[in-house]
C-alpha cells in the first residue's frame, strides 16, 4: 500500500509498504478515509522524539473503514465508519477508568517512535492497524463530519484539554500563546467554554486576522502584554495557554498572567532545565500545568459541542490534498503556509 | 417627586410623594437615571406578595446618581454613578460572607412589600432611599451601558443564577421554559456558559423568534419534548430551567429532562402542597433547584461577560419610556406586547 | 443448588433451584462465597416493585469465585475472586461513558423482579449469573476484606452517592434521616468526605448509640432540628440525606435544611403525588435531588478510602450467618434486631 | 511597651518601644493577648525579605482586645475579643471580591518588612495597630479558643491553602514534605477533606512520631517515594505538598507524584532560576501550584471545621511562653527543639 514514511531528519516520501496485519485479538484494520497531518508530526521528523526508525508510517489522525477486527473487538464492526484517537488505550486499568488515558500502562502514539510507549505504524496510508480497537476507535456519529471528527481525535481534544486544564470558566479572560490549529482551537474551546475574551499572540499577521475572523482578539507577542492589562483593568490573563511547544513563548506566559492565575502548557518540551522564577511564582501564586488532550475521555463531550454547532473546529482546515502531496504538505506547514492539512488517501 | 405607586390591586398611577430622606447612617440616596419594568412586578401589584401598601413606590431595578450618603458609608461617594441590586444586603454577616446576600437577615427587597424583608419603596420614582449602601451600590465601570446595568441589578442576575444552580456545563443541552426577558437572559446564559444548544420553550411565537434570533432553538409546549429528544439523541435535556413562575411549567420540566438531570426554577411559587412525583424522580435520579439571582455576588462576574461582550442582555429591551408612561408599560408587559420596559424618569 | 427465593408476600424460603447457566457470550458464572441481605430485599418481597415472580432468587449483594466465563469475557477469568455490582450495566453507552451506569439501557438489577430492568435471578444462593461480567464485577484488591467488598457494591456507594449529590463539602455540616445500614454508611461517608458534624436522625436508641460510637451526633426525630439548630448557629444542616425511603422521612428533611441548602434522597419511593410546598423552596432557595448510588463508577474511589483505612465500612455488619438462617435474618432486619447480615452460602 | 524587635541579622531583641496609634479612620488599635511564633519569623529575621529596618516590631499571628477603633470602622468595636489575619487588606476591591485578599492592593504583612506591601508594625507586642480592621479582624466566635484562633490567622490557612489549590478531593493520596507547624496542618487539613492517607516526609524523627499519632502515615526523605508507591499500587501521590520553603524539598515533590499529579508549594520562595524539567513535567501533565494562605477568605470555613472539632490544630502547641522568652524561642523552633510557640503578653 502507499505511506507517507520518515525518510530521515526532516524528509518524508510516499513509498510503498507492506499492508499491516492483525497482531492481537484486540486489535483492527481500517481503511484510512481521511488522515491529518499535525504540528506534532514536525516535531517527529526533527527527531524531537526517540526511536523512530527509517520507513516509519507518519500521522496520527485518521478517520476510517473497519475492515477486519480480532477476536476480542467487540464494539466496532466490520464495515463501521470509525473515528480514532489519536493514541491507544486499554479503557480498563486504573489510569484509564480515572479519565486518563494518556497515562495507561498499554499506551501507544500513532508514527512517533516509541517516546510514548511501543512504537506503532501511523495512519499517513491507506490502511492502519488499531491496537485496543474498542477503546481507541468509535462510530462516526450522524452530525460529525470526517474533518470534525480528525480534529476530535488530536487538535481540537488538545485544545479542550487546555481549557479543562487550566481551570477556564465562564468570563474569564484568556491569553493563547501561538496561533497555529492546536492555539485556533484553543481559542475556540475556551469561547465554547464562556471567556470573556481570548487574546491569541501570534507574530504571523495571517494567522492574527485568522484569529480576529473567529472570535478571539489578536496581538503580536510585542502587543500582547498591553492588550490584556487594557481589557483586564490592569490585571492580566486569568489563564494563559502556551500552545507553541518551545520555552521561549512558555517564558512569555508570565508576563501576561494576573496574580493567582494560570499557565497551562499543551505544547511539546524537551527542556530538562528550565531557568523557572520560583520567587515571582510564589508572591504571585500561580500555577503551571501540563496537559496533553485526551482523545478518547473527551471524545463523547467534543461530539456534542460539534453535532450541535457550538463548537465547529472545522475552520482551521485550509488544505485537503492527496497521500501524494503530502510530504509537500509537510513543507508549507513548517513555512506556515498552511494551517491545516486534510489528507484524503483514496485520491 | 415623582413616583409609580401600587393603587390596588393590578393597578399603579404616576403620583407625587414625598421625597425620600436618609434613615440611618449606612443608607444612602440615589437619583434615578433609570429604572426598570420587571415581570415581578405583576406579582407584586396581583397581591401574591404580603404588606404592600396602597400608595407604595414600586420598582427594584435602578441605575443613577448617588446625591447624599449616610455617615457610615465608605465606598460610594455623592456624585458617583451607580448601579443597585434589586435588594439590599448586609455584606459581612454569614450568609453573606458565604456568597447567598439573598439570605442575609437584613435584607429587604425594593418595592415589594414584606414577603421578603421589611418593606422598602421602590424606585420608580426620581428618588430612591438604598439601605445598607456600600453593599447594594456600586460604580457603573466603564464599558457598560446603563441598560446593561439594570439588567445586571436583577434579571440577568436570575438568569444567570439558573445556569449555576442549575450547574450548567459546557456542552449541556437545555430547555428555558418561558421566553419573557428572564428565561432570555437565562438562554444567553447558558450559551455563554458554552451550552451545546438551548431550547426555549415558548407558546408566544414573537417570542420563539426573538429566541431564534438570538443563538437558540425555539418550540411550543408541544414541540418541546419531541425537539429536545431530537437533538439528544432520545435523552432529553441535561438541565431544564423553568422561568415562568407557575406549577403548570415546572410539571412540564419533568418530560423534558433526562434520567439523572437536573431541573432549576427561577421563577416565583405560591403553592404549599404541590403534587410531586416521587416514584419517577427517585428512578430517575432526577433534581429540582431553586434559585434567586444573587445580583451583588454576581455582579463582579457578569460584568466581566458584558463589558467584554462575550453577553450582551440589552436585546432583551424594547420599550423606552417616561414615568408617565408606565402604567400602561404595566398592562403591555401583562399582555406580552413588550419584553421589557426601561424607563427614564428625567422624561 | 441452595437458595433463598421469593415466596409469596414477605415471605422467603430456602429452597433447591436449577444451577445457573450461561445465557450470553458477555456471562460469567460466579460461586458466591459471600453475600449480603439489603434493606432493599424487605421493599421487593413486601411487593414495592414489579414483576417478581414466585421461586425468583433474592439478593443483590455479593464476593465470589469466577467458576465460568462467556467467550466475549476479558478483564475477569475462571478463578478470579471477584466483587459485584448490585446491577449489570454495559460499561460503553452513552450514560455509562458518563458514568451514569444505573441508566445504562441493558441494566438488570439481581434479585429484584422486573421494575429496573429485565428479571435477574438473584445472589442469595451457591450461584449466581452475572451479566456483562467484565463491568458488573471486578477482582477483590487485596487489602480489601469480602464484607467490605458487599458494602463497596450496594449499601457504601449508596452512602457515597448520597454525599456526591448532596454537594456535601469539607465543614458542611450534615444530618441523615436514617440509622439503618445505608444511613450510617452514608454518615460514614458525609465524615470521610470532610462534614464538620453529621447528625443522624433515627427513633431507635440502639440505632443512635451506633451513630455516637462511630462519630456521628444522634438525635430522635423530635430533637433533631433543635440540635441542628444548635450546632450551626441557627441556621440549620447544609445538606440533609434521606436514608429511610418514605415520604415522611423527605417531609422532615425540610424542618432540618437551612436556606439555599441540599437535600438528597437515597431512600426508594413510590408515591405519585406527594404534596411539596413550592412556596417555601422558593423563597428559601431548596434543592432536592434524587440518587441511587453507582457501584460500577464508585468502585475504584471507594476501594481507595476503605483499603487505606480512611473508609471502615464493615462496623455495620452484626450477623453472619448461613443461607439456612437467612430467612429468619428477614424478620430480625424487618423488626431492626440486626443491622446488616452477610450470608456465607459456604456454611 | 515592650515588644520583640528585629536587633540585625538573624537576632531579636525584647524592648521597650512607643504604643501604636490610630493612622486612618479605618484602623483599631488591638491589646494582644495571644501572640504567635511562626517559621516565616525565622525567614525575616534572617533577611529573606525587603525592607525590615532594625528595630520592628516582629510577628502577624495575634488574638486580642480592641481597646480604639478609628471613625470609619463598623463591625469591630472597643472590648471585643478578635482574632486577626496575618495581613491586611480592604475587602471590596476586585482581588478581595473574588476572594484573593492576598492580592489585595492594599495588603500589608505584619512584621514582615517591605516585601509584601507596605511596612506595619508587627504583633509580638502589648499592643499592635491593625489596618483595615473591619477586613483584618473578627471576632472568636465561642467554641473557637485563642489558640485556635491564632492558627486559623495564620498557619491553619495556610495548610488549608494546600489542600484547596492543590486539588485534594476525598480518597486522595498526599504527601506533604515538611513536618513542621504547617507541614502538620497541611496534613490535619487534607485528612480533613477526606484524604485516603498523608504521608509526611521529614527527616526529624520527633516530628515524624508526632504525624503518626495525628493521623498521618510518615517517612524520612529516602522512604517516601518507596513508601508512596507502596501504598499506591505503584502511581505515587495525587498531591504532593511542599511546606519547608526551599528548593531542594520542592524538587523531591517531583519524585512523589503521580503521573497527572499535583504539586502545591506553601513554603517560602527566593530564586529566580530554579532548573525546571519541562520535559518530565510535558510527558507526565503535572501541575506545579503556588498558594499563600488566605485567612481572610478561609476564615470562616475554618472556624467551623475547628468549632466543630472536626478540625483540631492546637495540638501542634507546644510552647506556651512570655514577651521576654520569646528571643530564646527564635533559637529553639530553628534548632526545632519546639514546634509551635504561643506568647502570651501579660506573662
Amino acid at each position: 500500500m502507499r505511506a507517507v514514511v520518515y525518510a530521515g531528519p526532516n524528509k518524508v516520501e510516499l513509498r510503498d509498504v507492506p499492508e499491516p496485519v492483525l497482531k492481537a485479538p484486540t486489535d483492527a484494520i481500517v481503511r484510512v478515509t481521511m488522515a491529518g497531518l499535525c504540528g506534532t508530526d514536525l516535531h517527529v521528523i526533527a527527531g524531537d522524539f526517540a526511536g523512530l526508525e527509517q520507513g516509519a508510517v507518519m500521522g496520527h489522525e485518521f478517520v476510517g473503514d473497519v475492515v477486519e477486527v480480532g477476536s476480542a473487538v467487540q464494539l466496532v464492526r466490520r464495515g463501521d465508519h470509525v473515528m480514532a484517537s489519536d493514541f491507544a488505550a486499554c479503557g480498563h486499568c486504573r489510569p484509564c477508568l480515572r479519565g486518563d488515558h494518556w497515562q495507561c500502562a498499554e499506551r501507544a502514539f500513532f508514527g512517533t517512535g516509541t517516546s510514548f510507549g511501543p512504537a506503532l505504524s501511523g495512519a499517513q496510508a491507506e490502511l492502519v492497524r488499531v491496537p485496543l480497537a474498542d477503546t481507541t476507535l468509535c462510530q462516526v456519529p450522524p452530525g460529525c463530519s470526517d474533518e470534525a471528527a480528525i480534529l476530535i481525535g488530536d487538535n481540537l481534544a488538545t485544545g479542550w484539554a487546555a481549557v479543562e486544564r487550566g481551570g477556564i470558566k465562564p468570563g474569564d479572560f484568556v491569553a493563547v500563546i501561538g496561533g497555529g490549529a492546536v492555539g485556533q482551537l484553543a481559542s475556540l474551546s475556551a469561547q465554547a467554554a464562556g471567556a470573556a475574551a481570548v487574546v491569541i499572540v501570534e507574530p504571523n499577521e495571517a494567522r492574527r486576522q485568522f484569529a480576529q475572523r473567529h472570535g478571539s482578539l489578536a496581538a503580536t507577542p510585542e502587543e500582547a502584554a498591553h492588550m490584556l492589562r487594557q481589557i483586564t483593568d490592569g490585571e492580566g490573563a486569568d489563564v494563559v495557554i502556551e500552545a507553541v511547544g518551545s520555552s521561549g513563548p512558555l517564558q512569555s506566559a508570565f508576563h501576561l498572567v494576573r496574580k493567582r492565575g494560570n499557565i497551562v502548557s499543551v505544547g511539546a518540551h524537551a527542556d530538562h532545565a528550565w531557568p523557572f522564577d520560583l520567587a515571582r511564582s510564589f508572591t504571585d501564586e500561580l500555577s503551571l500545568a501540563f496537559a496533553i488532550g485526551d482523545s478518547i475521555r473527551l471524545r463523547q463531550h467534543l461530539l456534542r459541542l460539534v453535532r450541535s454547532g457550538a463548537l465547529e473546529p472545522t475552520v482551521v482546515v485550509d488544505a485537503r490534498i492527496s497521500l501524494a502531496a503530502l510530504p509537500e504538505a509537510y513543507r508549507n506547514l513548517k513555512a506556515q503556509r498552511i494551517m491545516k492539512a486534510i489528507v484524503l488517501p483514496q485520491l
